[in-house]
Order: structure tokens, then sequence, then C-alpha cells
């Protein structure tokens, strides 16, 4: 058995089956070997970021990970911006490069770079593979590394005289590592500081974010009179079907101090210290109050729900808030704005969904129209790197087939990584991307105002501009093979989602925001 | 003046007065100071890697940097692969990367990233400008540094309180480094060699590959029987219009390992030792002949056409080969072939034009086809990283106003920056982009079979296949405000490239080759 094969080997039998990929001549080898390796899914991608943001979709939904295919330096580099996503939301993630072969290095052939130097700038584990008798050991620490806890990038340099090698073999799993439990001492600190009486924030992320931990928070919450907030923009976060809808810390600084303005403590669970998200002349970067003390509950590589449930039970709080009733906005009519749109998804989301939001300014009512709808997953832009919502519906919709993703996407970060839309043709992916065109980078109209730019005419505003010319979303997506059509009301968009959601495999509808 | 502006005027001042942007928050002062500083043209890209290709493309042709603008590690690892190819290409190029505030980064924010890592692995010079006061010193080192010689990637980090601090100036011009002479001893040794009467090989790259190069090594080879071979990817070749067709060192290293099989010397004048692109089974890496003695006359930091005429002027080789007559194909018709479409693209190429190839397999026939014809310039893909033919196109179009860009690309070539056709279209560039469209990583299916990966089926044989489904090109460059056509016959093809040669601004045109 050769390297590749025995690599490809070494994956599956550590239940990592997918794998994204844009390989290259120094990859062939895993090529050829899956045909001789058919527990491998392998999804073709025609960009490596989209490669690396569907891996990331795809272990938030599937909580294991996906491999990527990747060649050299260059693949690397065009799969960094989704993996620094992918580093902040602690997924794991396997990435598979392939590189010259090792004795052809020293050559610095034209392909030939600092793959090291890059590998290291974007993964917490990095290893290159020497000989053949080494990749199934390797590609079996590559997994286990993944896991974490927390959940981080393992990338496996594999030379291509590596893979081609004879006599390999396979490695078997590794253990997968568990998020440690966190001390009791800890959790009796914080029931104290929260039974006090003292006012306090309660600030959820991360694995604190799906039903089990959303529901101890909730009780928390309601026992203690601590607010319930959450970060910004957390991996995945279950929502409607009767789960608590907390409170985002808002994205800008000083609305989210206003949100934390007058407790005296501050509990994290799963989530980080409040910073802002850019710095702004004369704005505090830390968001936490002065007089406010910070208590850190459980960090991500701990049990978060676990220590909520524990700290719900430490302190009685068997109840929550009385539910909000089941309740859908009513379909609407009229003009195609921001609201109305919010409300066509609202009326029609499918029960079970999964949203992929990088709408960024388009889609802020959408949260208010679905959370009391029908249950589903949302997943944000963890690390603020646009270019990721395409990529990852189109890993989450691998991780998840049966279920319904509905990838809501802006103008100006739908076209970093449009390619994505071609894998999810190809695979028959059941993802209705709604496109918000508003032809512009909007959140830098307000940031260029919010950094103090002044002065700013003619020039800077064309930078933010894109209606010159306008992108035709109908066109591009056709043009990869995805059915697509443009809604300029209401009514419109409201039937073409009905149809998208009714039909299968992928739909691009664009929304002509008035 | 803060620091963004002096950032500016720096670069102005400096003779950088062109900047590919994708900017974010972070470099929104930079943007707001265009309107201060009317003579920097910014141009507007949808993602990074058209910036950087763009850049690339640009400094080949004007022989100065262009400036990109880049949003912190995403923004930069974005524009990694283009960068790859920049560095290859021995151009200068200025990166400006804002970054968070000085104070804010110890916060850890969402974009916060190790950009420091990813800088240091594409560029030859980085700095990140700690005060406004350092900005323009700093920017006018960086536009020095990026000349190398020879030229290279210098990235200046700009944290974003150093664009908006009061009290910085623009710093002057610094002198612009020339090539250093090739000693008269090392021109005598190789004169020596070469006129021997030893059989010989002249192999020729980067700055010899203009007129005064082209014509010096044309004489020496006529006047000493050298054979005379050209690297195979040079940054800019000087073709057609009387010029010496220099046979290019073949892609494959057993055919080129044939093209120097029998000489005693290879010189080397601009051009790296010849080495095999990958590493394939049993086969070598260095293709240099047992016994072959290898002599470098000039190496990329030296004056390599200086060098190159003093040899002539040493071997007193004054005249060089009779020159073909000036020469096109005829007007082809009938089916649409890879070599019906070069003809097409010799009988038609306009005078002056610049040919950009990432044409991959499509396009082996067009240079027999334009190589007597009219005076062209002729770009390759220095760093193999695919996705730099649109992008480099856009820049080169930038830099030489009035001249006709041909855009020679490959199916699954272009889907990794397509994106680089809006700005062609915002900017009304005259580029006409021949998509030629097989379907497939047709270049793959070779290697899959030369890198000896057999028993591979059809699993392996659909990741090399674009067909399912098959890519609009037409559909995808209307989409992005390009207009476009498709060919599937020689005439269709000789008409549309015609037309759009006569008009002005982008087009796109689809040859469906049989």
């Amino acid at each position: 058995m050769n390297g590749a094969e025995a690599l490809l080997r070494t994956l599956v039998g550590s239940d990592v089956d997918v794998c994204f990929a844009n390989p290259g001549t120094s990859e062939m080898h895993f090529v050829a070997a899956l045909d001789r390796v058919p527990e491998m899914r392998a999804v073709l991608t025609l960009f490596e970021g989209v490669a690396t943001g569907a891996a990331d979709g795809y272990a938030r939904l599937a909580g294991k990970p996906a491999a990527t295919l990747l060649h050299l330096g260059p693949g690397l580099g065009n799969g960094w911006a989704n993996l620094h996503n992918a580093r902040r939301a602690h997924v794991p993630l396997v990435n598979v490069v392939g590189d010259h072969a090792t004795y052809h290095q020293r050559f610095d052939a034209l392909l030939q770079s600092d793959l090291w130097g890059l590998a290291r700038s974007t993964s917490a584990w990095q290893r290159s593979t020497m000989r053949a008798v080494d990749v199934g050991p390797d590609a079996a620490d590559a997994v286990a590394a993944s896991y974490g806890p927390p959940g981080r990038i393992a990338t496996l340099v594999v030379p291509a005289d590596v893979s081609w090698t004879e006599g390999a073999a396979p490695a078997p799993r590794r253990p997968v590592p568990s998020p440690s439990a966190v001390p009791a001492e800890t959790v009796e600190g914080v029931a104290d500081v929260l039974g006090s009486g003292a006012r306090a924030v309660l600030l959820i992320g991360g694995a604190a974010m799906h039903e089990r931990g959303l529901d101890a928070a909730a009780r928390i919450a309601y026992a203690t009179g601590a607010k319930l907030l959450a970060e910004t923009f957390p991996p995945v976060q279950s929502r409607g079907g009767g789960l608590p809808d907390v409170e985002k810390l808002a994205y800008f600084g000083e609305m989210a101090m206003g949100q934390l303005d007058g407790a005296r403590h501050l509990v994290l669970a799963g989530a980080k210290r409040p910073v802002s998200f850019f710095a702004y002349p004369g704005k505090p970067s830390d968001l936490v109050p002065e007089g406010m003390t910070v208590h850190e509950l459980a960090g991500p590589a701990q049990d978060v729900p676990g220590a909520l449930a524990a700290l719900a039970d430490a302190l009685g709080a068997d109840v929550r808030a009385p539910l909000e009733p089941a309740r859908r906005p009513d379909r609407p009519s009229g003009r195609l704005t921001t609201e109305s749109m919010a409300a066509a998804v609202g009326h029609l989301l499918p029960e079970d969904a999964i949203v992929v939001d990088e709408s960024v300014t388009s889609g802020l009512s959408v949260p208010g129209a679905t959370s009391a709808g029908p249950r589903h997953d949302w997943l944000a832009v963890t690390g603020g790197s646009i270019g990721q919502g395409l990529p990852a519906a189109t890993g989450a919709a691998v991780a998840a087939p049966g279920r319904r993703v509905l990838s809501l996407e802006a103008d100006g970060s739908a076209m970093y990584t449009l390619q994505a839309l071609w894998t999810q043709a190809r695979e028959g992916l059941d993802v209705t991307t709604l496109l918000l065109a508003n032809h512009s980078y909007a959140i830098l109209q307000f940031e260029l105002a919010r950094v103090g730019a002044t002065g700013s005419g003619e020039r800077a505003a064309a930078m933010l501009d894109l209606h010159h010319p306008v992108l035709d979303f109908v066109g591009l997506a056709r043009g990869m093979g995805v059915p697509a059509e443009r809604a300029t009301t209401a009514d419109e968009l409201s039937s073409l989602l009905e149809q998208s959601f009714a039909d299968s495999g992928p739909m691009l509808v664009e929304a002509v925001l008035a």
C-alpha cells in the first residue's frame, strides 16, 4: 500500500470521511487512491477558500472534522482566510497539503514557497511527513490533534514521494479527547456571585449555544435575575422551537457597553471577555465597564454546557421564563425591504433548517423574524473574515443531508468565494442562497464615519460602492449551474423561497432591496 | 496631516501612483485620504487575489511597483498565491496591509491573526509601523526595498491608529537601486567557453527577454553555434516584429533534458539552473545532464541585458541569423480546435498587444501562430500558481493604456480569480479574455499518468472533470458587467476577436474547443 492510500484509510478509520478538495499534481496519488477507498467522499471545489470554508461549515454541524486537500503553499494560502474563521469557531479541521517530493525541495522549483511558515501562521498543529511508513501514524495524530479540545486546525504536509512510496499502512484511530469538567469550586464560586443579589450578566458562547446550555442558562437567568447575553458571532446557535432567544452582544462597542452597563459581575461561559471588534478613535477596546468583576465559569476547552447545568443545579434554578408561543410573521407583500425580506424568511423557514448568516447589514431583521419559529441552527462568521458564508453553507449541507440550508448572503461578501455555488450544483446540495443586494459595502459606509474619517468625498465613496457595474447574481449563479431568480417584491420573494424550500437541490434568489 | 495621508503622499512622491485595493474598516482612513491625494489612482477589486495579481501584471509592464491595500491577515492571505507568482517574477510590489490599532492588538479581537508570520512567509521585506511620524519614512523604505534588485515583495503593516493620528509627514523618495554590472572577468570567462567550439546552450530569462537582451543573445548564438533557449515561464517576453523567436525550455523534464542533450556547457543569463517543475517517480529533479558544466553569466540582481551585450561584443558577434519575414496565419474557418483558435489569434493580434497566458494545455499552439506577427509582450504564470491570468491582465491594462490586452485563459484556471472581470468592466479596461473551455483540469489528466498513479478509476477521473455542471463563462462575464459571446466555429471566433480588438473596453469570448 502506498502512502496516499494509507493516509486515506487512516482518515476514514478515524471517522474523517469527507474531503473538500482542490488537488494539483503533488496530490494525484491521493486522488488515485479515492477509487480504492470508496468510504471517503471527495467533494471537488474550484477554489481552496471554498474547501476550507466548507470544512468549517461541515465540522460545525457534524461535530467532527472534514479533511481538505490543498496544493502546496498557494493552495493553503487561498484557504487561509476561511481557516481563520474556522480557528475562531473552535472546530476540528484537518488540512492535507501536498508538497514537492522530499528530495525535490532543495531545487527551489517554481511552486516552492515558505509552506511551513504559512502553515504555522494558521494552524495549531502542523507536521510534515517524511517517510511513507509515518503517514498513517501522522494522519491519526492530525485527527486527534484537531479535536483539541477545543477544536483546532491541524495541517499535515505530505510530500509527493511519501504519497507514492509503497510500504505504508493505515494507523488505528486515536482516542478523541473530551472537554474537561469544570471544577466544583469554580461552579460554587460563580453560584455565590449570582446568588448574591448583585446585578450580573451571564455571557454565553461556543458550546453553550445548543439546547442543553441554552436551557440551563435561561434557568439561571430566571432564578437569579442575571441578564443573559450571547457572544456576537457564535459558531452554531440552536434557535426556535421553544428554545430561549438570547440577546446578542452588539457588534458596535458603545451599544455593547450599554448592554453591560449597571452590572457588577460578568460571568463568562464559553465566551470571551468582550472587546470591540475594531478600535475607534477615543473609544475603548475593552468593553468591560470599570468596576465590573469578570468570572470565567468555563472556557472553550471545558465542558461548557455541563458547567451551566451544574451551576443551575447549585442555584436550584429549575424553571425558566415561560416560553413565548410559537409564532411566525405573516406572509409579507408589497415593497421588498430588509423588514419584508425578514418576514418572508420567518414565514417560510422550514423545520430543522440551517441558516448560514453572512448578510452583514442587510439581514439584521431576520433573527427577530425567526426566533419564535421552528427549530433551526444559525451559523455566524466567527472570525469576521467575509467570504465564509457560501462555502460554510456548502459544507453544512454535506454534513446534514435532508435539512434545508438557507444561506443569507450580502452582495459584497458573496464575491469572495462565489465558486461555492458550482460545488452546490455538482453535489445537488439543498442550499437556498438568499442574496441580499444593496450594491455596496454598506458596513464600510458606517465604519468610514465611525472611525472619524472626515473630509472624504467622491473618491472614497466610490471605493465602497458596487453599482458600477451592478453584479447580476442570477446570471452568475446560472453560469455555475445553480437555478436562480430575482425578486423585486415581497410577494415574489415569498413565492421563490417557497419553491426552493419545496424542491431539492440548490437555488439562488437575488433580493433587490428597496 | 494624518498617517494615512502621509502614506499616500509618500507613495505618490515615490512614483507609486496606482493602488489595487480591497479595503476594510482598518483601512478607512487610507480610503478617506484618496480625496486629498488625487494623484493616487485607486482601483477597487472584489477579492484580494485580484489586487495582488493585478499589481504583479502592472509592475511587469510599468517597470515600477503598484501598491495593494489589503485588510488584515485574511486580506493578505487571500492575496498570497498571486504574491507567490509576483515573487517568482522578480517584480517590485508594495503591500499596504491595515491592522488593528496598536493598543487594540493585545485584546485578540476576532480579526486578529498571525499577520506577521503570514507577511514573512511571502515577503522579502516587511515592517509594522508603530507611530504616525514613522509612516512616511517607512513607506519610502518599502518602495525602495521593493526595487531590490531584483524586484521583490515589500509589505508594510499599518495599524489603524497610525493611519488616523495627526503629525505625520510625507518622506522624500529614496534612490532606486540599479542592477549591478557583471564583472568583465565573468564576461570574458563565458566568452572563452562559448568561443571554444564546444557545444553549448545559452539559457536566458528575466530581463534578457526584451529587445536588447534577445538581440544580443541571438547574435551570440549565431556567432558561436550555441543553442539558444529561454526559461519556460518568463515574466515578460517581447515577441514578434522581427525579434528572434527563442525556443522555450519544455515544461516536462524529459523533453527539457532532450533540449539540453549533447551540450558540454550551459550558460545562464537571467535564468535559473533547470529543474523539473514537479518530481516524478524515477525521474531526475535536476535537469542538467551529467558532464555538463554550468556557468552563470548574470543573475536576476545583475544587469542581464548589459552582460549579454558585453558578451556579444567580446565574441565579435555583430550579426544574427536572418529574420524570418513577417507573416500571419491565414484567417481560419471550420471547426474550432486548438489549432484554428491559435490561427485566429495569430491572424488578428493587434500591433503592440499584451498577451497574458494562463491557457495551460489549450493554448500550446498560440506561440507558434504569433511569433512572426506584430510586436507584442507575452506574460507567463511565473510561479506556477493558477488564478494569475485574469488579475495580471487587469493590472497590465492599467499600466499600458492604449494597448490591447489578450488574456488567454483556461476554464479551470479562470475560476480562481474570476472577480477580476468586474474590475475590468468598472475601469473600462481594454482586455479581451479568450476563455478556452475544455471542461477539465486537462493538465492534471496528463499528470495523473505521469506520476504513475495507476489503478485510478471513475472517482479519480471525476476530480479532474469540470463537466458537471458545465461552466457558462458568457453568463458569468455578463454577470460582472463584461460583454461576452460564445464561439463554436473558427469563423465565429475570428469575428468576435475582430470586434473586441476594434472596440474599447473589455470583452470575453468563450471558445468551445472541439
